[in-house]
């Protein structure tokens, strides 16, 4: 093991190829489970998808290939800010005073502040190969429509964000960043689509969600004759695959580091970020190199999807306009308190994540707000790095397991994703110093509706 | 010349002593003047120095030390973002079609976001050595207020930051990420100081000033008994070393791109930033080494300090509470118009580098806040960072510099600083994106008053 506090790739170790976990999953015996069309209930096809995805992704979506090129193109951008840093909190270490050696992967350094431009760089990228000319999109906390407006502006791509009302009216500078690269910022529900007016008539008071605004961007697309592409900033294999440059990056900085994680922490809304950072450890385990490494997925105890949800065939959105998809859910119907964390408002998660969990190959946590930014102080006050709230998640999962291997006198090697910085989230840091931030916890009475709207259709097996 | 767009250094090549030009400065001829006790216009000695700063830094201020090793303890917070980015602007040169290479030091990796934290480590780190329990300090931007109270939290001392008022008004998010680590933020001009009071009486309305601001920090110092020091975040010789680590990096890194930088671009409010990046270059022209290489600092059109004062002795702050300096000011009665990039709003500048401007060493140029902000977007819209207003003055300079090689059909090697980014300062591209921003421009009336209160000083020579 190093002593050293940071573990640095060169341009040469940027990776050049994305991972794909699919493989390793059947190979492990669990089947995967597919998409269903909601009327017919028979398995998606690719070519139902293209009215609002280009091909390529389609293709990348759906593939068995356990590794695909990263075009140059991609790697051009990329090299704004990858390899992105892999930092040992030995600061953060001495202050728990645990014997756990701590190290964190940092995305908030792209310039979008999270590692969403990994897949939206990406996803642009396919988009202008396809011609295509405007791409409609949702947004939670922003970082997702930051990274996507950022990427079409690159590519020569007008951008249309449906941002959650909740996060558009708590983080006015998100709003204006995507503005700064010309996306046009709609507050969701909106009066703009159909999807978005039938929520307004019945909750005129609508916070928002981020299923909500996936079905006003899917609308948009789907009803414009082909004029308008849709993106998805998580949930999906393709964007998931996207995400692996972190730990493929990470794989290598750990060996740099001579350690082996024991646990492997991140935050899950839609699981993007947290699948990037685990999958190319994953495969690891699922092909029995490392058999006992642990893999904790954290969420809000306001949104516990993983850890409070059930293993259903749900709609990725609210207005039941996408394919059925086999994951944990709260229910397509679920409205989240307004947490700060507004990346992880999210009913449903990724099916391949939804999988590692339901198969014992990953644990999940859930916390409450102030837990978690009371987590995140203790980062910031020693790592320097003030976390977004969705980061801050893993922060306090990090935080958790390296007291308890002081407390139980054990070394452990913990590695942990933060996604990004809250330089756009102040607000929530003046309301949790000022004691303002409300302990918002799952209500049972909220889901029991929104899971009865949830479609009966058997899992096999 | 390198085909990359990237060079970065490993942790191993972390500059490990700071760099002193003032050697350099006297070597070449140049006699650089003493500050002057107002009172006996004799140069000040350390001692009367010492009621505010540690021995230390009094030490360093003063050196004629070429090197100055940099503590252990400072390298170990400096690795949590140090070496920190030289990128080739790649996307930038292409879209403004010039034959011109564009690189930029990229200092807003720093948790911080900013340049700032290379000296505020440093002063924290002096100040815990001399037992120091609580710093007083001013900021315009809030950059150093950030920087400042992050590097307090790290070494355990209680920071106190008067922010400019036009900024803390501005600029909450700011006000709350100093919060975050635990300082007190006070608008400036405030009624807790007699200097914030009679500034009050004058103007009720006062905007405020990095000026004013300094007086109040100075003065709760010079009367707290010895209980609380005063730290500064340009201006002075220690500050500028402690930041010369950004010039030493970029040296090497322009060594690995194979290129030699035509002109090296900053920003300057207090000249910090701008001599960090420059000092380690200008050392080579001052030698003959480079004697064609151009030094081009910028600074807005509202205070056109370089461009438009004089080169005389006045006081560093608008109470008239600090030694007389030799540099160029505008008076320091002064009060620039709001504009937006705060951080620049600052009356006088570094005296080693208004010496060197005054000598031709270096030449300077102002610009209005619309053209800033246009040339920040261009940058933004190639290069994805969103950067400080502050910043984008360098942006604009290196932009001009580009147009201007294009015009003559000249491949030119274009260096400037890009000392941190906008992520706070989202309300001035709001305002700029909607044709809010004032044109503000100098007034000669304004500052007619300001220089008639500039002590009578004979400059040497």
């Amino acid at each position: 093991m190093s002593d050293r506090t940071r573990f640095d790739l060169t341009q040469e170790q940027l990776p050049t190829a994305w991972f794909n976990l699919m493989p390793a999953i059947a190979g492990s015996g669990i089947q995967a489970l597919p998409p269903l069309h909601p009327g017919t209930l028979e398995p998606v096809t690719p070519d139902l998808l293209s009215a609002l995805f280009p091909e390529s992704l389609i293709m990348q979506e759906v593939s068995t290939d356990e590794w695909i090129d990263i075009p140059g193109g991609v790697l051009d951008v990329y090299r704004l800010w990858r390899p992105s840093p892999l930092h040992r909190a030995a600061r953060l270490e001495q202050a728990l005073g645990t014997p756990a050696r701590i190290y964190f992967k940092y995305e908030g350094v792209s310039p979008a502040g999270s590692h969403k431009p990994n897949t939206a760089v990406a996803q642009a990228y396919y988009n202008k190969e396809a011609g295509t000319k405007r791409i409609a999109t949702e947004t939670g906390a922003g970082q997702w429509g930051s990274a996507l407006s950022m990427a079409c502006k690159f590519f020569g791509i007008d951008c249309q964000v449906f941002m959650v009302k909740a996060s558009y009216e708590q983080k006015p500078y998100r709003r204006i960043f995507m503005e700064t690269f010309g996306a046009e910022v709609i507050p969701s529900p909106s009066a703009t689509t159909q999807a978005g007016k039938a929520v307004l008539e019945a909750h005129p008071d609508s916070t928002g969600s981020l299923g909500i605004a996936i079905s006003e961007a899917v609308e948009v697309a789907a009803t414009s004759g082909g004029a308008v592409r849709y993106s998805l900033g998580s949930v999906l294999n393709h964007v998931l695959l996207h995400q692996t440059v972190i730990g493929l990056e990470a794989k290598a900085q750990m060996e740099l580091a001579g350690d082996v994680p024991d646990v492997v922490i991140g935050c899950v809304g839609g699981g993007s970020n947290y699948a990037g950072l685990a999958y190319p450890f994953m495969a690891d385990r699922l092909r029995g190199v490392t058999p006992n490494m642990r893999f904790l997925a954290t969420e809000p105890a306001a949104c516990p999807t993983l850890t409070r949800g059930e293993f259903r065939y749900d709609f990725a959105d609210t207005g039941k306009m996408t394919p059925l998809m086999p994951m944990y859910t709260l229910g397509h119907g679920f409205v989240p308190a307004p947490v700060h964390a507004g990346g992880l408002r999210y009913h449903g998660d990724s099916p391949s994540l939804s999988l590692l969990v339901k198969h014992g190959h990953m644990q999940a946590a859930a916390y409450t707000q102030n837990a978690v930014f009371e987590a995140a102080l203790r980062f910031a006050h020693t790592e320097g790095i003030v976390p977004a709230p969705e980061s801050a998640h893993a922060v306090k999962g990090a935080i958790d397991e390296a007291i308890a291997a002081r407390e139980a006198g054990e070394e452990r090697v913990i590695l942990f994703g933060l996604s990004g910085h809250g330089n756009f989230d102040m607000q929530a840091y003046d309301d949790y110093l000022n004691g303002r931030l409300p302990e918002v916890e799952f209500r049972e009475e909220d889901v029991a509706e929104s899971m009865a709207g949830v479609p009966e259709v058997p899992l096999p097996g």
